[in-house]
């Protein structure tokens, strides 16, 4: 069984690399495809951030891990599967990021944060409602925090 | 252009309607699909909850909004644009939900509100980090809180 999907819209971003750290104060737009309307982003300016579903398209297929490994490589954390940390060489290489959303222009929105290279496919955009956030306390290891030190820089 | 995923497991759930509310106390789990090793799954119990992407499978094509429409077709919150709700009847229909982590047995997941109906094609599955998740204030319109008042009960 297979699924396809066809892109929403594209990243345009001055980031064109995909290292993985300092995409904090990284300002990108998000371009509408031109088979919809502009009016799918109606009422969209009321909420602060949104969630962006991206496909990893820097990513070579060969690349892919569909196993375990030590997340970056780095052999000073733990080897892990491929589903219990968020590098992007991943099965279907999808992204999941939260953005700061700036501005809507009619066919584009500008966001602040968006971890995702120049020319990304955008799958899906969603709007973040606190509801949807994790309930109750959030437990995860020590090695993210590490790994997360200059992510957002 | 296109993308072509393949599913990476499937939603195991006593919930077979992709009714609007109440699936807070939902337990469900996610079965690993035969082409991968279990070991994908590796020092995911560390993690309190986990971020699940998965198909509407249940959606027909034909009932893709791809314009603007009241969220639940109700005339009492706003009309806004398919990608300012969360409504699954949408382009691509992916479903992003965070769902509490209740243990890994080893090819399978057991969850904690995951809304997804049994048999959704799951497409990825994250481990939340806190470092993801929307940093600063979080502005959101009225409408969502009535629209979710039920979701979770």
């Amino acid at each position: 069984m297979t699924i396809t999907l066809a892109p929403v819209g594209r990243v345009i971003s001055p980031r064109t690399d995909t290292s993985d750290d300092f995409w904090g104060g990284v300002e990108s737009r998000i371009e509408l495809a031109p088979d919809f309307a502009a009016e799918v982003f109606d009422g969209i300016e009321e909420f602060s951030h949104v969630e962006v579903v991206f496909f990893f398209d820097r990513v070579p297929e060969d690349r892919v891990e569909r196993g375990a490994r030590h997340p970056r490589g780095n052999p000073d954390w733990p080897r892990v599967g491929i589903f219990a940390q968020r590098g992007k060489n991943r099965p279907n290489r999808l992204g999941v990021s939260v953005a700061r959303l700036l501005a809507r222009e009619e066919r584009h929105l500008i966001v602040r944060g968006l971890d995702a290279a120049d020319g990304s496919p955008v799958l899906d955009i969603k709007p973040v409602m606190r509801e949807f956030l994790p309930g109750g306390e959030i437990r995860q290891p020590a090695w993210c925090a590490e790994l997360m030190r200059d992510y957002w820089r």
